[in-house]
């Protein structure tokens, strides 16, 4: 066996709940758990450049195998000598799997028992998905982590869908472990589905155990499915994932979401939801997400959020950024996004902080009654 | 009479043409000239922060009354503090007068003797524009360098339209001297008009130097005459303002304009073009305009200016660059503009050099040697 591409230690466990801190160790650097990674969907976190997304606090970003397979394929990121290369980005990256696009975005996708056929959203050319290839792309991306090819059921999916790609993910995990080319480069995670069937969920955790991968993520989550089946699906699943290894989230979530489930034992998570908002002027602040568009704020002259230290925060007013939404000053989305970051880096630190201090239900109480969670277009009081 | 917010010093005179080297104190700093000021329309220079304006190189920037007077309205502006505050841009500011937008944007605009009435571009609603207006705007957004309101005629124009416009912009520039009320901390610039017409260009200039301004511009060019036509303008006007005061030509231009008219003797230019092309991925460099998404640089990991040492020179490729405009990321637009205006800066300050030297017309010549200012989409040489 070659040596280990990730080291993970769990520093400090908090009594009170699931929760643990931990230090996550990766050829391009440490990330600190539980730990919210910024989507750079097609090797760009959206309106921001990589030394700004490393000024938000972030120390790991996430990129979209689906989108870079289509452009600018994953040979021509192989050849400018891999994403980190290539981006700029110079911390730990994880790249996904493609299985949640390709069933979300590709176009009459066809499953069968070795891969998926799809046609590109792009151009509509035919594409054809295997946990080999798979593989193939992510080495040539060269992230950090990546993750196995897996078949994520949609919402609602019958019983039988989900037992048949609980049963296709599994092999597949197998396959990818097999053609990894890259084992001392990259860790292979492997990825728990089971839709929202609990004893489903624990079949394919169980399966995939003995696969043995340094950690483990819990998918075909932020599917559609309502915000309690998810949080049921990271309660049944995440006590039967390793203790040493990291957990990930796949595409969660809202600040609520981060705070419940890390406090749940999730390590990682990743959501384009702090990006998004930004771009669509809703700005997370320590009393709540600030519609920065409405009228309300066009005289208000304070900042964004007095209890944020970030670019934005220091240097501009509520008008200012009000005015650049509203004329369409691309400086708008770009302000709001080293906002949100910089805000959702915060919070993760906190409640790391909470953790060691075993004050995780704690931490989420206060948030709760400090209005941090609530989505508000009055002003503050 | 009270302090002049305004200092200018000819450091260098090249003997080998008209071209001078300049130091321009302001309230907000001092501005190495010829200088080129991008624009910051809306009170924003398009996809860049005010930091990485500064770390461009440039000294001063450029807004446009017409704009700001709309949305978010001068009165926000001067609540906020003035544009310095607003924007957070803390170098010297040049607001126009608006009187160029208010014949280009606004909609049936209609002139008479004490002013402009039109309808605004964002809504229709009727707006009034006198030089007292012109100056309480002015006033209110706080820039240290402002215009006198003048009538901007279109091209082409009749020699009796254009006398009627150098006549009123007299008078104008008369009214909007008496108006202003903030002497002590902006500089008012009277802006000779006169069309393509020599004559009525020096009695334009003649009738303000009557009134004695700090500086002068001149004004009514890139309005869509032939390109010769604007140099033969400035030729003939440029002679006839005070050589020790600034000389500002409103609106232009492109590399070679900046390089031939800084030797006819202008000091202060401003342009949409560096920003622009940026946006619609046109690239400046040291061997003429790339077209960055064209499919030659898709395997390019070379820097787009191995001469620059920009931000985006020194961090991405031509490829992933190309890769960013062809997917929409804002990151396309931000970069191309980090890098067009560093490389418009570098090029007035090789300039700044080359007239210190005396040699700004070999300067010139060289430029075009190496193919400076030329339009390609070949890869280099």
């Amino acid at each position: 066996m070659s040596h280990s591409p990730l080291e993970f230690s769990v520093i400090d466990l908090d009594e009170s709940c699931a929760a643990r801190r931990g230090l996550l160790k990766l050829p391009h650097g440490e990330v600190e758990t539980p730990a919210f990674l910024p989507v750079g969907t097609q090797g760009s976190v959206k309106a921001v450049t990589p030394e700004q997304v490393a000024e938000t606090g972030a120390q790991m970003i996430l990129a979209n195998t689906y989108h870079l397979a289509l452009r600018p394929g994953s040979e021509v990121v192989r050849e400018a000598g891999g994403l980190h290369e290539f981006t700029g980005w110079k911390g730990p990256i994880l790249t996904d799997s493609g299985g949640y696009q390709v069933f979300s975005l590709g176009e009459l996708n066809k499953v069968d028992d070795d891969g998926v056929t799809f046609r590109s959203h792009i151009d509509g050319d035919q594409v054809r998905l295997t946990p080999s290839r798979c593989m193939e792309i992510q080495n040539d991306l060269g992230a950090d982590i990546i993750m196995a090819f897996d078949e994520c059921p949609p919402y609602p999916a019958s019983r039988e869908q989900v037992e048949r790609a609980v049963e296709r993910t599994t092999r597949w995990a197998g396959l990818c472990r097999a053609a990894h080319r890259r084992d001392a480069e990259q860790a292979l995670f492997g990825i728990v589905q089971g839709g929202c069937f609990d004893d489903l969920r624990q079949e394919s955790a169980r399966q995939l155990l003995d696969l043995d991968f340094p950690g483990y993520a819990i998918g075909g989550v932020s599917v559609g499915e309502p915000p309690e089946d998810m949080r049921r699906v990271v309660e049944v699943t995440a006590p039967l994932l390793p203790s040493g290894r990291p957990r990930y989230l796949m595409g969660v979530g809202m600040p609520e979401d981060l705070v419940d489930l890390s406090l749940q034992g999730i390590d990682l998570f990743d959501c384009v939801v702090a990006t998004r908002h930004a771009r669509n002027a809703n700005l997370f602040t320590s009393k709540g997400v600030v519609k920065i568009r409405n009228s309300t704020w066009s005289r208000d002259f304070s900042p964004l959020d007095p209890d944020c230290s970030c670019y934005t925060c220091r240097e501009f007013s509520r008008s200012y950024l009000r005015h650049l939404y509203h004329r369409a000053e691309i400086l708008g989305p770009v302000l709001g996004t080293i906002h949100n970051l910089t805000w959702f880096q915060r919070l993760m630190s906190d409640l790391r902080e909470a953790i060691s201090a075993g004050r995780g239900l704690e931490f989420r109480k206060s948030c709760h009654e400090r209005g941090v969670f609530s989505d508000r277009s009055a002003p503050a009081g």
